[in-house]
This record gives C-alpha cells, sequence and structure tokens, in this order.
C-alpha cells in the first residue's frame, strides 16, 4: 500500500484527494494546518496529525516518524501564516534565507527544496484529481451574452499576462476594461471590490500560472465562489480549461445556474 | 495672444498650468467639469465655463462661440463619469461606437478625433508644466533603506508591465512581493489596501505608460498621495523620472519629511 503525507491547507481540495486517494487504495497520514484545514480531514484521511503553522520541527519529527517518502501539498494558505511562522526566529529552516523575492513559488520552491533534503520527495496530486480538470464549454444554463463572450477572451489574455508576472490569477472585467485585479487580497476581495466600483454585471476571469508547478499550485474554485459573484451580482465565471480545478462541481453549477450566473471553461 | 480651451477636470494641475500659461502671455478659456474641477480656476483662468459631463452639446456650442482652435485636456475625470455621459443616449458624439475596448486611451483617442473633425486640435499642457518632471534623485532627507531600494527597483518592473497592458499605474510592494495592484479604484484605495493587507512599511511604486500620450496622460502625483501613504504607514513614494508631474512639490517634501517618509524619483 502506497503511504502518501498530505499537508493540508484550506479549503475542499484536501479532503477530496484524500477520499480520492483512498479509494484507489493509498494510505493517507494528513498534516492538517489548525483554524485553516477542514475537520473533515480527521475522516477522509487514515491519520491526521493537527499542526500550528509555527510547529516546524515538530512537522519534521512526524515527517520521519511516519516515514513518509512522498507528500502532497495541497489548499490555501495565506501567505502572512508562511510569514508569521519564519518571522518566529526558526533560522534552522532558513526558508526564505537570500531568497531571489517572496512570491508563492520562491516559498514553495524552497520548502520543497527542504523537504527533498530530508528524502521526501514532492509529488503532485494530480493523479488523483484529474477528474476535477475540465475540457472547454459551457457547464451552465445560461450562457454569455456576445459582449460577455468578448470580456471573457478579452479578460484572458490580460489575465495571462498577470499569471505570468507572478502577481495573481483573478481579475474582473466589465464592457472591456478592467475593473479590479487580485494580488495579496484574494479572489473574494477582488470580486467584492469590482462591485463596488460598477455595480454587477461583470465577468470574473481566473487563470492559472504560465508556467505552472503541479504539485504545488493548481488553482482551484469552487462554490464559494459562485456565493461570492452572486452576492455581488456578477454575471460570468470564466476559468482556464484543464489546469484549474473546480472542486464540488454539481453544486457551483446548480448555484450558478440559481443565480443566472454562466460559468465557462476557455 | 494665443487662445487656449482648457478641459479641466480634478486635482491641481489645471490650476496650475492655467496660471503658468497665463503668466507667459496665453488667454486660457476653462471648461471646467462641475463637482470634479477646483473652483480656483475661476481666478486661474481668464474666463470659464461650467459643465457637467452630459452637457456635451453645450460643450460643443460654446467651443464653436469661442472660437477655441487649440485645447489642452488636464485633471482627472473618473471612468463613470464618462461612462455615465454617454449613457445617456448622446448618440450624435458616439464616442464608443465600435470602439475595440473601453480603456482609458480609446476613450481619449475617441474624443480627441472628435474634436478634430471639429477643427480643435488637442495640444499637451507639457510646454508650460515642464518643470513639474522631475529628474532621478531622492527628494527627501530620509533616504531609503537597502530593502526598499530592492523593492523599488523590484517594483518598477512590475508596474511598467502593469501599465503596459493598460490595467494601473500604481503597486505597492513589501519585501519583493506585491501588496496590491491598482485598476478602476484609483491610487488612494490601493494603498489603503496594502494597509490592510501587510501592517505598513510598504513602498508606493506609480509609472507612467510606456507609449503615454503627452497630450492627454501625464499622471500626476501630490500632496494627497503623501498625505494618504503617512495615514497608512507607508515609507516610500517611488515616482519615474521625467514622464509623470510631482505637483505642489514643496509641500509634498514638507509632507513626506515631517512623516519620515521617502520621495524616490527613479
Amino acid at each position: 500500500m502506497e503511504k502518501i503525507g498530505l499537508i493540508a491547507g484550506g479549503g475542499r481540495l484536501p479532503v477530496i484527494f484524500a477520499r480520492e486517494a483512498r479509494k484507489r487504495g493509498a494510505y493517507i497520514i494528513g498534516f492538517a494546518i489548525k483554524e485553516v484545514a477542514s475537520q473533515d480531514l480527521d475522516t477522509a484521511c487514515d491519520k491526521v496529525h493537527w499542526l500550528n503553522t509555527g510547529q516546524i520541527k515538530k512537522f519534521l519529527f512526524l515527517l520521519m516518524v511516519e516515514r513518509i517518502k512522498r507528500i502532497v501539498m495541497l489548499g490555501k494558505v495565506d501567505k502572512s501564516i508562511v510569514y508569521g511562522s519564519v518571522e518566529e526566529g526558526q533560522d534552522y529552516l532558513n526558508l526564505l534565507k537570500n531568497a531571489r523575492d517572496k512570491s508563492d513559488y520562491t516559498i514553495l520552491d524552497r520548502i520543497t527544496s527542504e523537504l527533498g533534503k530530508r528524502g521526501v520527495e514532492v509529488k503532485s496530486g494530480m493523479e488523483y484529481l484529474s477528474d476535477l480538470l475540465l475540457p472547454k464549454g459551457v457547464l451552465t444554463k445560461r450562457h454569455p451574452s456576445q459582449e460577455e463572450t468578448e470580456d471573457i477572451s478579452f479578460g484572458f489574455s490580460v489575465a495571462k499576462e498577470l499569471a505570468r508576472l507572478d502577481i495573481g490569477q483573478t481579475i474582473v472585467v466589465k464592457d472591456k476594461a478592467v475593473v479590479s485585479v487580485e494580488a495579496m487580497e484574494g479572489t473574494n476581495r477582488t470580486i467584492e471590490r469590482a462591485a463596488e466600483l460598477c455595480a454587477g454585471g461583470f465577468v470574473v476571469i481566473k487563470v492559472s500560472r504560465p508556467h505552472q508547478d503541479m504539485r504545488w499550485d493548481v488553482p482551484v474554485v469552487g462554490p464559494e465562489t459562485i456565493k461570492v459573484i452572486a452576492e455581488n451580482k456578477g454575471k460570468v465565471l470564466a476559468i482556464e480549461e484543464k489546469r484549474m480545478f473546480l472542486v464540488e462541481k454539481e453544486t457551483c453549477v446548480s448555484l450558478a445556474d440559481s443565480n443566472d450566473i454562466s460559468i465557462v471553461v476557455g
């Protein structure tokens, strides 16, 4: 039986991974981040260790005790948490020492490299999650209007440029103008700001990074994103095909349908 | 005597232009946008017409009556105001009909072209405002730290890319990570958001567009920007040399000095 460690941040993705991987015969040991990861991990994994982000020593000790050789990192971890833990004076890890910058990729690259030094390989969760990647198409009853279709096409090209710069992966577009751009505040606040600036009817675009590392970094959208769009009177969510996860697809589509929102995979 | 029309949006720039141009012998007729333009235009110009953005017919009539052949457009006009006026059904202007998109440049290009058809040339205000363009250097008592200098350099390169995409011209950086990016919300809200996300100590970068049209579009910073940075505990304002205006320079520097902020022209 394959034993896989799972560093679990927020959201549904770690839970979905654990369930799918166990269905297919893997033994999953969760390392769940307290106050961020879902309590459902307790039942979704074979075993779970709950850790604060500051408990890096304990984490490394548990990795050894559990004889973990393969690990998957899934779920959102707010960058401020990583900073918090690094700033606690844990110089034994030296995560960001001499780092080129403090972008997500730099941080994750350092973590991967630190784990590698300890004989732990960071793997992609993809082989168990490929059902969540979608081909091109419209998932909802509502299809985008001609204007919205043009906004989607305009928005994808702008969003890909921003993703390439490693700033953020979400933008909101209306009438071929960029209303708001995500940086550190996250998708939800970017959508809420757009609503304040243009009073609804907008298109939300979310894309992957051009050189995305499938081990760490597959963007996720789920019911929460649809809810925020609905509450803020947006009309379309456009996501990129095959390089992003749509979690709880049925819930997403049903939420979108009942709020007259289009979900477009483009 | 040279007669120049001045379409005046918000901020100090139209007032400064009118004063400078009159000092040098021009006769200035202001077309001031109500609730946006400064009341000081009444004394700064030789004559002022106050207009709502919806009063496009009246504006075109006045241009003819006043025999305006040269016009300068200065000062900030919120895009929502332009939308508002266009959406009032004034199809005789057809400002945005068949437009590629609704970016600032597209809108301004259309306005310039519409004025051209009526024999009015849109001129740059630059020849009267060149004193407001600055060479490289540090203007304040406080010089940026080594870390801040690196953030300035990192930030300029990212901000230039965003400006090239015609999204926004301001970003906030801390520790070589982009904290917030401006789109439609404007500079002040981008700075305020950064403060919520990283609790101060950040670097604000403002740049021009790579293919900036000096007739319409010279970015402006002034005392208000310094005040917002101070209130939100930012440490540095970095602006681009020779392609942006620093208005009320003495006030800006004195405000920055008393709040321990660096102003860097880079």
